[in-house]
């Protein structure tokens, strides 16, 4: 692309480095920008350098946060003795959206992943061994995505905590609820069979 | 959605108001925003800063620039008798991608559309009519897109400038280069027929 101007060109550049933004959505972002008022522009890059600056994440479950600790964590009448493990705070999100689960969490910050060069040293994995050693956690749950990285960040976890006498559990795969059967992958709906549970039970949802 | 964080919040519903970016699509790119080094953000802040504040426009033919007067206009080896009215500075953009075109342009800032608000005096009309009441401009090429809109915009300029003694021309609308005719819709092929050109005009391009 042939910029007029210099200061429109690194504009592009630098919205186009954003994951999922090419030269020509940057550019029509841009655009928009600047048929907008400057105030708008202003609110977007401040709003930007102050997530950068000022943002913390909680000390207990490195949940992002304005405090030094999280809501969830702050919040006395949730189970401290369950800590459910979740790869990024979307997963803590979408958790806290179902209204189901009282515990709290563990946020790793990712998966570890030899092809991105993301190894367990880049996660907070150590603190979360930590949290187990202390004796106040009970139940772990497991709640990564189900890829190769997922499990293997949950077989390196659940080696380093083994020794410890505390519960640990999987979030169930199975069919989502509404789908049909015949629409199912194998993969899933043999999981489903496998692990079955009481029909009594699933009438408590 | 649920934040665990109002400064996150506010970056997510700030990057949200961008055309084409829903909330989701707004969290990922902040998350992903958090997860680079500091200087990145800082860089994109301030690249925005500085287009919404130090960019010009062209006093001759608004085109965005960098400077007072925009390199097209300041080139002597462009022709000045010749216009090219665009609807913004992408067209520009395109057809100056194309090298086929000597002239200058004339950037409109839109098209006129009483639905969004827009009439001829939100764009860069008497500008343009002042161009042409110097006599210095002697052909001007209408191209703006094709719409209801456009055609609009057309009619109205052409309704000020009907009355100076100067040439105007509007693009070529046909088949484009390679495509097959069976899968061209009805009206482009019916314009192309019409409008048909000699076959030794054909061989020069």
């Amino acid at each position: 692309m042939d910029f007029s101007s210099k200061i429109l060109e690194n504009a592009v550049n630098e919205v186009s480095r954003l994951p999922g933004i090419g030269k020509r959505t940057a550019l029509r972002l841009v655009l928009h920008l600047l048929k907008q008022p400057k105030e708008n522009t202003n609110y977007l890059a401040e709003a930007l350098l102050q997530l950068r600056n000022d943002i913390k994440s909680c000390q207990n479950c490195h949940n992002i946060s304005d405090t030094v600790f999280c809501d969830i964590c702050n919040n006395s009448k949730r189970n401290s003795e369950i800590v459910c493990v979740v790869e990024d705070i979307r997963d803590v999100m979408a958790i806290e959206s179902t209204s189901q689960y009282k515990g709290l969490y563990h946020v790793l910050g990712g998966k570890i992943s030899p092809i991105e060069g993301i190894g367990p040293q880049n996660l907070q994995i150590e603190s979360l061994v930590e949290k187990v050693d202390k004796g106040t956690v009970k139940e772990l749950i497991f709640a990564l995505s189900s890829t190769m990285e997922g499990d293997t960040t949950n077989f390196y976890i659940y080696k380093q905590i083994e020794k410890y006498d505390i519960t640990t559990s999987t979030i169930a795969r199975g069919i989502s609820v509404g789908d049909e059967l015949e629409y199912a992958d194998e993969v899933t709906l043999g999981r489903s069979i496998v692990n079955r549970i009481p029909f009594a039970d699933s009438m408590r949802n």
